[in-house]
């Protein structure tokens, strides 16, 4: 049985997790201070428990409260109005239950490893929702984990979580603590390593060589992967652009449109 | 040489294109009325003058001027100061100049097609952003046209213009005037009709039959393809999804990772 808590003050000290939402640099330092993360709606909500992370509290309208009542155990359910919500988290909480949840140990670049043959290396991502959408391609087309570089945002973000529709949680993955060393950790598991890159000169996605285990790598919105990062790669590889398109001044893909395109190859049949 | 003409009153009559961006359905009346449509930064204005749409006038902060004022001939130019511009847009104006553009005639469905081999055909995408991003895979892998249903979000939504990237001005597009008829017309003019859908029994999108002529479907957010299409599709064609991911409940791709797979694979090399 979930536990009903009404609560009519935004400033309880109990709804504390749930502060200003949109407000990334606090909730940045107060989610990372506490171990927590923000699960938003019914299904997420039921993927981040099925995936074993435990409910810290709930935060939810009385209307979205029974919706969930067989999966909250005995966490507490801070029942409030839409004025109180939105008091709290700092934007009209409509879609449905959140639920502060806690995060789980991230295994090591190491340990996620072993048993795995395609992986995709997000290098310095810094848009939560992107995070989320590749993640999202990554469970539905088969990549088995990711590796975030030191600096690349946060999965577990609000909005990564909720774009991701709890992929996030399908996938496995593991967060480098070198840049400057962590492809070699790659490399030396045995994966070879291909760099997706606009430049039109590298080998097609479709022609790349698909070895036993592959790490494509994905750099960050705007910029692409590092010259070092690239340098390292064992392959840069492209995803063929119209050259009408080039004329036009319309050059690139986005990272997530290219991510899916490049998960899809990676995983097309009669390779693995 | 643009005609610089600095404004500090909000209220300024001639500000009037420029109001509340962010409120959706009076754009969309303000917009319709006048025939108009915002493009903002530089690179995006450059694109839409560069593809013949007529400057109406641009709103912009002093620093934002030089940049364009080669391309922007004797418009007016609203010179305002960063609160002026939040007050009468609805939010912070951080990113250089906005231009009220005239929108041109679109042509008909059937002045589209001559000469086109590979088009998208959307139904009823609600979300702006989305359209937006399929206009820039549409661009970038050479996708010649884009046919929309009556009811399918606008591209030239400030907010399509946007992740389009410009985009949707590279890309010739129409709108069918009858939902019921549309899909006939595609086929008269010897379009095979593919039908995107990720139900998995389709047939993989990597082997779909690639006429001459092809037409790739593609439905709403969330619902898909109205039954109507699927049923008067040639052949229904899915993106082949993890057998582990369907277990996990992270059962489809975004209609944006989804559109750019299927770009991809409709442009793959041997097939044109």
């Amino acid at each position: 049985m979930a536990r009903l808590i009404p609560v009519a003050d935004p400033a309880d000290p109990r709804l504390a997790d749930y502060t200003r939402l949109r407000d990334v640099n606090l909730r940045k330092s107060l989610e990372a201070e506490h171990g927590l993360f923000m699960a938003e709606g019914e299904k997420v909500i039921r993927r981040a428990i099925a995936t074993g992370h435990p409910v810290r509290s709930v935060l939810a309208a009385h209307r979205w409260v029974e919706p969930l009542s067989d999966v909250l155990g005995d966490a507490p359910v801070y029942v409030v109005d839409d004025a109180v919500a939105e008091a709290v988290t700092g934007f009209p909480v409509h879609r449905g239950a959140l639920a502060s949840m806690e995060r789980l140990p991230l295994p090591s670049v190491g340990t996620l490893l072993p048993g795995v043959r395609r992986i995709l290396v997000l290098e310095d991502l810094v848009d939560h929702g992107n995070v989320g959408a590749i993640f999202r391609c990554a469970a539905a087309l088969g990549v088995e984990a990711v590796v975030l570089s030191p600096r690349c945002a946060d999965p577990l973000y609000r909005r990564s979580v909720k774009v991701s529709m709890g992929a996030v949680f399908a996938v496995p993955y593991a967060r480098m603590t070198d840049w400057h060393g962590g492809l070699a950790e790659l490399r030396a598991a045995g994966f070879t390593l291909l760099a997706l890159t606009p430049d039109q000169s590298a080998t097609p996605i479709g022609k790349a060589p698909l070895g036993e285990r592959v790490a494509l790598m994905l750099g960050a919105e705007g910029d692409g992967l590092s010259s070092r990062w690239l340098r390292e790669a064992d392959e840069p590889v492209c995803i063929p652009m119209s050259g009408d398109a080039m004329d036009l001044g319309v050059d690139s893909l986005n990272v997530v449109a290219a991510a899916a395109i490049a998960c899809h190859e990676l995983m097309r049949p009669g390779v693995l």
